[in-house]
C-alpha cells in the first residue's frame, strides 16, 4: 500500500504528538499516586515534577514543527482546510488539533501565571471560608476569579455571549442559545414531576438502610465483580480507595479507579464505582491507534458524564438491574440485608428528596442544583448579577427550584469546590451528560426492546458494546451533538431524558 | 553574601541536573507502579514511556552544555581539577559527576542497543531454562552476555583485570585486587566457623515454627510498626506488597517499600521489611538540598546493602532486639507463640544450615554463594573459565563450600535472575554489604557500650542517627572504602564482620 503525502503527513503528525502523550500520561500517574499512594511529604518533589512535565507538553504542542506540520492541513488562523484527501476522521483530527492549538496559544503564559496565583490563593480562602462558614473572607477571591475568567473569554474570544467561550472549552459547540431553552424546558417538567414524586413515595424508605453495617471487605468484592460485570477485565484496569471516587486513564488498556468505603452506607461505595466504571468504559474504549491524538480523546464532559451517568442513573438505579443484582447483594451482607424485600430496597434508592448539596440529590432534582449555578455563572460573566449578592441569590433560588434554604452558606453558595479553582462554565456538564445519558438509553432500549430481560438475566456486555460502538469508538470525531443525534437520527433535546424520569417515577414505580 | 564564580557555576550545574533528577524520580514511580498497582495490559504503553523518559535524561545528562559547564570545573579527559575555591563536597560532586559521563559516555548507543536486545533475549531463555531445568538452553545467551560485558570492559576501561571496570560501577574503586585477598579471608575463617556452629546447635529450632499460622493482617500491623520504631515516619514512606520486596525512593521524603506476606512465614515478611526499611532509612537520611546531584544519591551498591543489612541480620537477628519485641510479637499471634520460648523463637531466628538457594541462606553461609559466583563471574571475564563448564564448576564449589551439591540446575547455576539481565560483576556487592555492615555494626556498639540495653528498652533511633551521622549525610561524597574508614580510623577488613559472626554464633548464643 503506498501512502499518499497527506497520509504520510498525517502520521508525521501522530508521531510528533506522541511524546505529549506519553508524558500526559505520565502527569496523570503522578496525579493519581498524589490521590492513592503518595506519603504526605513527597508533595514537595510532586509540584515540582509536575511543573516540568507540563511544560514539556506545552513545548511540544506549541513547538515551530507542529504548528508547520499542521498548516500543512487546515489553515490555522481562518480554519479553512487546505487538503482533501484525508479520511473523515484524520480531518475531524486535524480541526480538533487545531481547536487546542488555539485554546493553548491564546491563553499566553502571563495570563496562565495570573489566573494560576489567584486560583491558588481562592482555593485556599475557600476551604477557611467553608470551613468557618465566612462567604465574605471567599468574596474578593471570587470577584477576582470572575474578572480573570472574563478575560479569559476575551482572550478565547466568543460570538454572542462570554459564556459561550467557556463552554467551548468543556462542550465543544455548545452555547448559551442551545443551553437557555434546554434547561428551561427541564426545568418546566422537572418541578411538577418533583411534587407528583414526592406525594406518591413511601416516606420510610428513606430511611431504609439506616443502622445497618455493610463490612468493607465485602464491599470490595462486590464492587470489583460489578466492574467486570460491566466489562472491565482484571487486565485493564485497576480499583482502589479514596477520599473522593474518580477515575483516571493512563492509556485504553490501564484505567485507575477509586472510590469510597464507609460501612454504613453501601449504595455510596457501589453507585459511585458504577460511576467511575462508566467512565472508565469509555477511556478503555477509545481507540488505541489514534492515543494521544483527538480521536483517542473523549468528545467532552459532557459526553464523559454521560457514560457515568448511564451506569449509575439509567441502569444502576433501574429495577431490571436490581432484579438480577439485590440477591447477590443479599448474597453479600446476609445480615444487613436478609429481611429487606426488593421492592424496598428499590425505592430506597430511587428515593426523591431535595437536597442542599448538589452531590447528595437524587436524579429527579440534581439538574435543578445545576440550573441554579448555570444562571449565576452567566449573570456573573456578563455582569447581570455581581458576586456581592451571590449569598442571597443562591438562598432565593434555591427555595424558588427546590423549596429549602441553606441554614448557612457552607451548605449553601460555598459548597463546591470549582469555582475556587476557576472552573467557570463546567457545570453545565453534568446536566448536559445526564440529558445525553437519556437520549442514548433511550436509543440503547429502543435498540433492544428485550433490554430489561437482559439485564434481569445478569446480561450487562451489550450496553457497553452499544456504548463502545456509537459513542466510544469516535474519539473526538464529533462535537456532543451530532454525536449523540448520529446515532438517534433525530435533534438533540431534554425530552428523552424527562421522559425517562417521567416514566420512571410517575408510571413505572 | 556574595557567591564566587565558582559557587556560582556549581550552583548552575545543579540547576541544569535538575530536570533530569525530577524525570529519573518520574522512572521510578513509573517502575514502582509497574510492580504495585499497574493492571497488566498497562505494560505496553509502560515501556515506551520508559524509553522516552529514559532518552530526555540521557539528552539532558550528556548535553553540550552540562559537560561545558561541568568542564571548567574538570578536566574531563585527565580528570584533573582546575578549581579550587568550592568546598570539598562539592569537588567531590564534579568529581563523581565526571565518572558519571564517562560511564554515560563510554557506553555509546550502538553497543547499548545490541546490549538491551541480547538481555531481553537471555531473560527470557533464562525463564524457560530454569522453568525446564535446562542449562543448555541458557548457555548461548550467557555466552553472548559475557562476550558482550566482556567488551564493555573494554569501552569502560581497565587497569589489571577486565573485572574491574565492572566493578567499579557497582562499587567505586573497589578491585579484583582489594577483593581476592578480602573474600579469602573470609571464607577461611566462614568455613571452619560453619562446622562448629553446625554441631553445636539444637537441630529440632529449625522447624519450630512449622505449621503455626501467622495471619496477614496482624503482620501488615507489625510490619508498619516495625518501620516507625526504625525511624521512618508515616509522612516519608509507604509499604505496600510485591512478590519480591523491594525499596525505592521517589525522593528522600518519599520512600515506597514493598514486602510480602505468607500466613505460614512470618519472618520473611518481618526480616524483608527491616532489610528494605534499612534502604529506606538510607534515602531518607540523604541531603534533600543536594537531591539530583551525586551528594544526593548513595555512596554504593555495597554501602546500600550495608544499610540494609544491619538491621535486617545485626539488630534484627540479635538478642537485645528480640528481648525487646519478641513480646510484642507474642502478643500480636497469641495462637502461634504463646506456647514458644523467646530463647527458642531466637534460636530459630539463628538456626544455621547450608542451603542450595543463595537468597534463603543464613548469616554464615551466605556470603559462601556469594564468593562461588564472584569466582566464576572473574574466570569468565579473563577467559580463564568456559561458560560451558558452568554447571560442573557451580556443583563441585557447591559441594566444597557448603558441602552439598544441587539436584539440578534450576536449584543450582540458574537460581539468579542476575546473568540473564547482564549483570556481571554485582554480586560482590551483597559481599561487601555485610562487611561493611559489620564494620558500622562494631563502630556503633563501640559508640554505645549500652547498645543492647537500649535496643531491648526498645530504642532503636540511636542506630538510625548514628547512620544519618556517618553515612547517609554525605551522598556520594567518598568511595565506600574510606567513607567506612572515616568512621572507624581503620584500614578496612573482613575482621570486624568475622568477629561479629564468631562471637554471636559461638560465644554469646
Amino acid at each position: 500500500m503506498v501512502l499518499t503525502a497527506s497520509e504520510k503527513n498525517y502520521k508525521k503528525l501522530c508521531n510528533l504528538v506522541r511524546p505529549a502523550a506519553l508524558l500526559s500520561s505520565a502527569l496523570r500517574l503522578i496525579e493519581w499516586d498524589q490521590e492513592t499512594n503518595m506519603p504526605a511529604l513527597g508533595i514537595e518533589l510532586k509540584t515540582e515534577q509536575n511543573k516540568l512535565l507540563h511544560e514539556l507538553v506545552h513545548k511540544q504542542m506549541t513547538s515551530k514543527r507542529y504548528v508547520k506540520l499542521l498548516s500543512q492541513f487546515i489553515d490555522i488562523e481562518t480554519g479553512t482546510l487546505l487538503t482533501t484527501d484525508l479520511k473523515p476522521n484524520e480531518t475531524a483530527s486535524v480541526k480538533e488539533m487545531r481547536r487546542d492549538y488555539l485554546h493553548t496559544s491564546k491563553l499566553n503564559s502571563t495570563f496562565l501565571k495570573k489566573f494560576t496565583e489567584a486560583t491558588t490563593l481562592s482555593l485556599d480562602a475557600w476551604k477557611k471560608a467553608r470551613k468557618t462558614n465566612s462567604f465574605k473572607l471567599f468574596l474578593p477571591h471570587l470577584e477576582k476569579i470572575i474578572s480573570l475568567t472574563r478575560k479569559k473569554a476575551d482572550l478565547l474570544g466568543y460570538q454572542e455571549h462570554p459564556y459561550n467561550a467557556l463552554l467551548d472549552i468543556y462542550e465543544p459547540d455548545t452555547t448559551v442559545a442551545l443551553l437557555d431553552p434546554l434547561f428551561a424546558s427541564l426545568k418546566a417538567k422537572i418541578l411538577p414531576l418533583l411534587q407528583k414524586v414526592e406525594s406518591k413515595q413511601d416516606p420510610k424508605l428513606e430511611n431504609l438502610l439506616k443502622n445497618k453495617i455493610f463490612p468493607v471487605e465485602a464491599q470490595k468484592k462486590v464492587c470489583s465483580d460489578i466492574l467486570l460485570k460491566m466489562g472491565l477485565t482484571t487486565e485493564n484496569h485497576h480499583l482502589s480507595e479514596t477520599a473522593h471516587p474518580f477515575c483516571m486513564a493512563l492509556y485504553p488498556d490501564d484505567i485507575r479507579l477509586t472510590t469510597h468505603f464507609n460501612e454504613k452506607n453501601f449504595l455510596q461505595a457501589f453507585l459511585a464505582t458504577m460511576h467511575e466504571g462508566g467512565h472508565g468504559l469509555y477511556e478503555a474504549g477509545l481507540p488505541k491507534a489514534h492515543f494521544g491524538t483527538p480521536l483517542g480523546e473523549a468528545a467532552s464532559h459532557g459526553i464523559h458524564e454521560s457514560q457515568s451517568r448511564i451506569w449509575e442513573t439509567c441502569i444502576g438505579h433501574s429495577k431490571p438491574f436490581w432484579n438480577y443484582f439485590y440477591p447477590k447483594l443479599q448474597a453479600a451482607f446476609p445480615e444487613a440485608l436478609a429481611q429487606t424485600s426488593l421492592n424496598d430496597f428499590y425505592g430506597h434508592v430511587n428515593f426523591v428528596k431535595p437536597s442542599l448539596i448538589r452531590i447528595f440529590s437524587d436524579e429527579v432534582t440534581y439538574n435543578l442544583h445545576i440550573i441554579l449555578r448555570y444562571e449565576l455563572e452567566k449573570g456573573f460573566l456578563d455582569g447581570s448579577l455581581s458576586p456581592k449578592d451571590l449569598s442571597e441569590l443562591w438562598n432565593s433560588q434555591m427555595q424558588t427550584l427546590l423549596g429549602i434554604t441553606p441554614a448557612n452558606d457552607a451548605e449553601g453558595c460555598l459548597q463546591d469546590i470549582h469555582w475556587s479553582l476557576g472552573l467557570i462554565g463546567y457545570f453545565p456538564s453534568y446536566t448536559l451528560g445526564n440529558l445525553y445519558a437519556g437520549t442514548l438509553f433511550n436509543s440503547l432500549t429502543k435498540t433492544f426492546p428485550d433490554w430489561d430481560k437482559r439485564i434481569t438475566s445478569g446480561d450487562l456486555l451489550f450496553i457497553k458494546e452499544f456504548l463502545n460502538t456509537h459513542i466510544h469508538q469516535y474519539g473526538r470525531q464529533f462535537a456532543p451533538k451530532p454525536l449523540v443525534e448520529n446515532l438517534t437520527g433525530a435533534p438533540f433535546t431534554a425530552d428523552p431524558y424527562i421522559s425517562y424520569l417521567t416514566s420512571k417515577y410517575l408510571i413505572v414505580n
